[in-house]
């Protein structure tokens, strides 16, 4: 452990230094309720091994119910970096990336996963920092239609498993315009449907507004063979009432495709941009509690490097890397519970056997839904969303 | 450390067990930036020696601007046990909380606190396990002239400090009507005005609903001279739109006083009863977050035994005890760091100096705000909130 850039997580550094009981208080303090690890089998360990990245497996169990059979599913969040410069040619770049992707979902598939998800636009490099048109909008393709939609289809397919594909997204129908989207293919290989980034970032390297905006979609919720499913796209996490409205139209699962890097921690730059880190383990989390569902936050990893330079609005100097992707994927449960993270460097598999009882059973016993008072806030937010809101001030008289 | 009931912290724990840049990345990921300590004055030290309770202090900074002065605050949370058993006289019991919370408050003041909150309902036993009225009601008391108020209003004006005060107050002008209320006394001793509980458990041993309804008054803001406060009461801390219109109201910090237990863990009991304690450091930090604002959860300590034994409706055998409170108070900032937490077990009052700047800064930075879409969500939680709504589910053709 020499850097923030190679620290693997606090998790295993926990692990690592505390022991027995102080272990199982801090961690049933920070984590709750322990999970007991899945067995991976060892062909999928094996695939894991050759193409060098981690797999690992929880599983969250529910209660068992009278009227009710468990209603298990193995959800599966790949997080990984790309592979060819971005220098490359767009088409080889996209092929390398779906060939490393097809041995991930391979090991997942073996390990029983039945939803696969993978980071924010996982078909190429985050290349929005630059700014730059072309090569970039290149790697936009039809969430119906295009290569990448295409090559998960055969997968799905195969498998029969549910794929949930965040890709930047062309509007060939629709005038051309880009949209982040994601795209939500079903265990017969058809594509059920698509949700769109509802909020979008205009933080330092993330110049994503320049190229497309807010979704007009709406809460979009999936209800695919292995349960009803929602996409709350990147940044979108940190919006309480965006997780909540999906969970409103009925989701069990959020995944949360992101792409997330570590703060600017070079000593030689003395400018220190706040960004997402300390927040990862918080939001989707919360999002989890206050909404009695599963959140699914993966990222991708790895640092990624331009051809040209560009600057971030932050007073940095004009650099050619956005970062280091932090990785870090992990399942938080509606009971507050959470698996350990995936690592914050490496390309990883986690596969976690979730039991959908479990939303009804929190939400019967923690009652957020029933005490949540709708109609106070459908009111109060809707004054407050009006330019000439009075805030309700009290002073001293 | 021997059981979930006497373990100090995990912040302890973590200082003890890692050491150098591991613990530095720890901290960096689990809590974001360190904040420094606060020095402690030697007179509040000894204070807090000679009454058995913790003082702790830290300091949040925010970036100099060139046309707003730092605007620093010390917030004060101070957590608690009841002195006298549950069968004492109500008088002799109040009295006792009083002068335990007297002394708390000099300590506070001696270090610089501005603004003072004690955890929920600071001036009784948190006897709603027991769903009995006599005596307990007769803890309630009014909210402008009752003898807490009016010794708080003492110690206010006399330091120049604003205290929001948690009480079980009884509408004395409204058909005695009882409510779970904050009071909110400015530094010149006078009530601002109050504010009550918007949301209320019905989990376990909190049979709260028994004896209060929901608050019929929104989400009001107070304009004290030390900044723009709000209190959300408890369970409402489960509800990311209730700390939300405290925010857009313009509250730049939210108080969370709060009654938590430990879970039953007892290995006599099998009945595992999920409660909040891992879910303690998710929400009120996910709500700084989303909201741009500071927050400050406080629980109360100390177990709290009652003289007729009560049951849960939760399968546990009928008992007398309501379990462990498990303090840990903590300030959490707009920037996504927060404070290490006061002892699990101890009385303690954790002092921390921030600048309100932040609050802006972090809004202009990450520009939640900006990207919130309020309008859509008005629209969508008012639709949502109608009895006929028809959830946006989509399935394969």
């Amino acid at each position: 452990m020499s850097s923030p850039f190679d620290f693997d997580s606090v998790d295993a550094a926990l692990k690592e230094a505390l022991k027995g009981p102080a272990y199982e208080e801090v961690h049933r303090i920070l984590y709750g309720r322990s999970h007991p690890e899945l067995q991976i089998p060892k062909d999928a360990l094996e695939i894991a091994t050759k193409n060098n990245f981690d797999i690992r497996g929880y599983e969250i169990t529910a209660e068992p119910e009278q009227l009710r059979a468990p209603r298990k599913v193995k959800v599966a969040a790949i997080q990984f970096s790309i592979v060819l410069p971005t220098n490359a040619p767009v088409e080889e770049q996209r092929k390398a990336i779906h060939q490393k992707v097809a041995h991930m979902i391979d090991a997942a598939v073996l390990s029983g996963a039945n939803i696969i998800c993978m980071h924010e636009l996982w078909t190429m490099p985050f290349a929005f920092c630059t700014r730059e048109r072309l090569p970039w909008t290149e790697f936009a393709e039809s969430a119906e239609h295009g290569p990448s939609t295409k090559f998960l289809s055969q997968i799905a397919a195969k498998y029969g498993v549910v794929i949930v594909s965040s890709i930047l997204e062309r509007d060939e129908s629709k005038d051309d315009v880009l949209w982040n989207a994601a795209v939500v293919i079903s265990n017969s290989g058809k594509v059920i449907g698509k949700s769109r980034k509802n909020h979008i970032p205009r933080i330092g390297d993330f110049s994503e507004s320049t190229y497309y905006m807010e979704s007009t979609l709406g809460h979009p919720v999936f209800d695919t063979a292995f349960g009803k499913i929602a996409i709350n796209v990147c940044y979108g996490r940190h919006h309480p009432q965006n997780w909540m409205m999906y969970a409103l139209n009925g989701a069990e699962i959020i995944f949360n495709p992101c792409a997330e890097v570590v703060e600017n921690l070079s000593p030689e730059d003395p400018t220190k941009l706040l960004l997402s880190e300390p927040m990862w383990a918080i939001e989707a989390r919360s999002a989890a509690i206050a909404n009695h569902c599963f959140t699914v936050p993966i990222n991708r990893v790895g640092r990624e490097s331009f051809p040209n330079e560009f600057t971030s609005g932050d007073g940095r100097t004009a650099h050619k890397e956005i970062g280091q992707f932090y990785g870090s994927a992990y399942v938080a449960a509606p009971d507050g519970s959470r698996t350990p993270g995936l690592s914050r460097t490496k390309d990883g598999v986690l596969v976690v056997e979730i039991d959908l009882n479990l939303c009804r059973q929190t939400k019967d016993h923690l009652c957020f839904r029933m005490t949540q008072r709708l109609d106070l806030y459908a009111k109060s937010i809707t004054a407050a969303a009006d330019p000439n809101y009075k805030p309700d001030i009290h002073r001293e008289k």
